[in-house]
């Protein structure tokens, strides 16, 4: 059995098979059947995870944004084995659970305004493609067949589905890959770093709600079903809007009956110090709500999202017309799933990691803000325990160089030698720990990327290439 | 903890919290916010599954087509709290874990010819997506970006991705959702019960398969990227195509360079009696197979497909152009999914499973095919262990009607009365139940659904409307 006798496989066998037979997420296709360079990790505890060479690392992005309440959680692993021996699954399609019943419950409780229903999916992307599969269905319902045009933001990232991916406006995922764009607008990512030359950060603001009041007026309000927006965008290089950036688009959204669908899959469940981040940090209460990765610390597969009463009623009830909301799949609401989410969510109220996030980010914020003073960091930013740092090497370049990218990879390798995973996206380091990390935790993080970037400002002078 | 205090839960709560909190797959919109008619489960063991009300069901349709190794395995169990504790999750996107490694391997070695690279997603949906974005991303980079669309057939069902539903061809899973029709077409689905009349199934297979060629033809092969098709069409009503319909279709696909995807998430791991269904059942070696449901027994979601090497070879190594196959999610390859996987394997090699159903099968379709000579029953078919009876109250009809509809429900009615699940779709009633399954067991199913098409022949008598 693979329990008892996992832990002794040997590693290089491992990594033999992953190389002849696993193809991974980004994979480069040329180097197919090699290592592509990717670490094998081992074993996790706490914000710390462990490569074959016995390397232990501070995990800086979290996994992928997911790992709230960290690695090698007893309560979770006894949740989901209990579960799995008490009922392992039911199929969502005639039947409920109990675990899914709950945690709709407490979802619903989270939620602002009157989000009170919850629809579950199998991650992030799934949740995006059904909330945006709903906001069809919406439309169909209620006689305007039209309404189905989505906008969404340059640099933002939604999924990898068919639809979600090409809702998704990162360059780097695009090549080669057919996108279903016929119904999809962008507009400009609220980039403050990166606005005009001489912009205030105001103007730049009225800016970017002008080009979506614009993008709409173009569209045709009557086409137009959905804007979807993280409240930040994480894989996009971590860009936090201007102020007042989603409350004056949700304006414009409900005077055209547009729905706001907020992708919270990375802000969700306490990485900015709320359950959500919606209304408490970003001002806003959307339509439709999504989410996954810290709704289980990424523990078990979970997304879903969360609706609007309001919205519900308009295609339900005497209202529904004899529609069925036929979108779903075979682990809707896994009851294994869904019990890992709530003890997640049990360990998150008992620690009081919310609480601890919002005492702690202000330090976290303030330290990655001072790393922003080294001459190689154009910019330092961030808020909750989301944070980047963005390499710039010629500052007056209007946006990333190939030289940029190239520096942060070597900050990446450097912060790995010295026991830190940052994950470079593009030219930017990105750290998110897990919401247990303590200020000393921070301490040693920043210290190895300050050092990292130190190490790599020195090289890169003595090389006379900066 | 819901581990400790889970099932002292109330179960008027969390009816309540279902009703008041939960939007599920296939949710008649009028009816949301009351039962719905869906049973709460509560607890499981082998074939068997518990409601609220305390009754005990034999799982006819095996959760839905995937509790392979039955419920309640303490091995399962053990091994996804293991791998929680080792370590529960890694990002895919830069790292790999063990897990995933030994399962690609594992999964390689069962799949038939030079399928040898497995790609993992989050179920079904997204293993579909992701096959037919690989499809895309293929045609690509080979240059031929007008070789996209996607021949599929009516009544098939291949996921509820924006992308996957539009490949489904089952009309009642369509009205008030948008399709991602434009690269999507459909033939006739191989449905040897309501070919034409007079036909021999001999007649039918050439109209079938040169109802394809015509269909590439039409398109021109140089736009048709794959046939998409599940070897016997499952939520489609359990249609098994005439024998050498796939190995005909395949040749066609070969002579015009067309992917062959196989969709083998209903028939994968042991359903058939063998770990894949496509070469040992169905005589073909596919391009592409897709599985899901099955390969964890269902108790974590998990999804992923497995490819050929010859295919991959066009488009990495010295071919790749230097592209990246961007696609994947947050969970591909998730350690405790995966981990799971592998001790279902396990239990399904300890236990002789495969050879189980094999030997177990042939009595299981001889006794379902005695319930066709029921005078209610039109067609009783099946193979390996998956099966249905079709209600057909007016044998003039060339299709189900509504009464027909209206009859399986009541047979559903009374099975679940007399401790059976039965889940009619349509006018059939499906049985796939656990490959654990006795003997014993499958009498008491055949019992219990016997009884139950007789009490409604007896009742319709009555009431004079048959």
């Amino acid at each position: 059995m693979y329990a008892e006798t996992g832990s002794q496989w040997n590693v290089a066998e491992l990594e033999d098979a992953a190389h002849r037979h696993l193809i991974s997420p980004a994979e480069e296709m040329s180097k197919l059947g090699t290592s592509g360079g990717r670490p094998l990790f081992t074993s996790a505890d706490g914000i710390y995870i462990r490569d074959s060479h016995g390397r232990t690392l501070i995990d800086g992005p979290g996994g992928m944004w997911c790992t709230q309440v960290g690695y090698n959680s007893q309560p979770i692993a006894d949740a989901i084995a209990a579960q799995a021996l008490r009922i392992c699954y039911n199929s969502p399609w005639y039947s409920i659970n109990g675990p899914a019943s709950e945690l709709a419950r407490r979802i619903a409780a989270f939620a602002p305004g009157d989000l009170d229903h919850v629809f579950f999916t199998t991650g992030g992307s799934s949740a995006v493609d059904s909330a945006l599969r709903f906001m069809q269905f919406y439309n169909n319902v209620l006689g305007r067949p039209d309404k189905k045009a989505i906008i969404c933001r340059i640099d933002g990232y939604h999924g990898s589905t068919h639809l979600t991916a090409a809702c998704s406006g990162r360059a780097g995922n695009r090549p080669n890959f057919d996108l279903a764009l016929d119904n999809v607008s962008f507009i400009s990512a609220p980039n403050v770093f990166r606005r005009p030359r001489g912009m205030s950060e105001e103007a730049f603001l009225d800016m970017l709600v002008a080009e979506f009041e614009e993008r709409v007026e173009t569209l045709g309000p009557e086409n137009v079903g959905a804007f979807l927006a993280e409240p930040l965008l994480a894989s996009g290089g971590i860009l936090i809007p201007p102020k007042g950036y989603h409350r004056r688009i949700l304006e414009i959204c409900r005077r055209h009956d547009i729905l706001y669908i907020s992708d919270e899959v990375v802000t969700g469940f306490g990485r900015c110090g709320h359950w959500f981040a919606s209304e408490e940090v970003f001002d806003i209460v959307p339509d439709i709500i999504t989410f996954a990765k810290g709704v289980t610390s990424g523990y078990v597969p979970l997304g879903g999202f969360v609706i609007s009463d309001a919205v519900l009623a308009r295609v339900s009830g005497e209202n529904a017309r004899g529609s069925f909301y036929t979108n779903g799949y075979t682990y809707s609401g896994h009851p294994v799933s869904c019990a890992a989410a709530l003890a997640n969510i049990d360990i998150i109220e008992e620690k009081g990691l919310l609480a601890h996030v919002r005492e702690i980010a202000p330090y976290f914020q303030e330290e990655i803000r001072k790393l922003g003073e080294l001459p190689l960091i154009g910019d330092a930013r961030g808020t909750g325990l989301v944070a980047c740092v963005e390499c710039v090497t010629d500052p007056d370049a209007e946006e990333a160089t190939d030289f940029d990218k190239e520096v942060a990879l070597r900050v990446d390798r450097y912060c790995y030698e010295g026991g830190l995973i940052v994950r470079p996206i593009g030219s930017m380091c990105v750290l998110s720990p897990a919401l247990i990390i303590t200020r000393e935790q921070i301490d040693d993080m920043m210290a190895i990327l300050r050092g990292s970037i130190v190490r790599v400002q020195d090289e890169l002078k003595a090389e006379g290439r900066w």
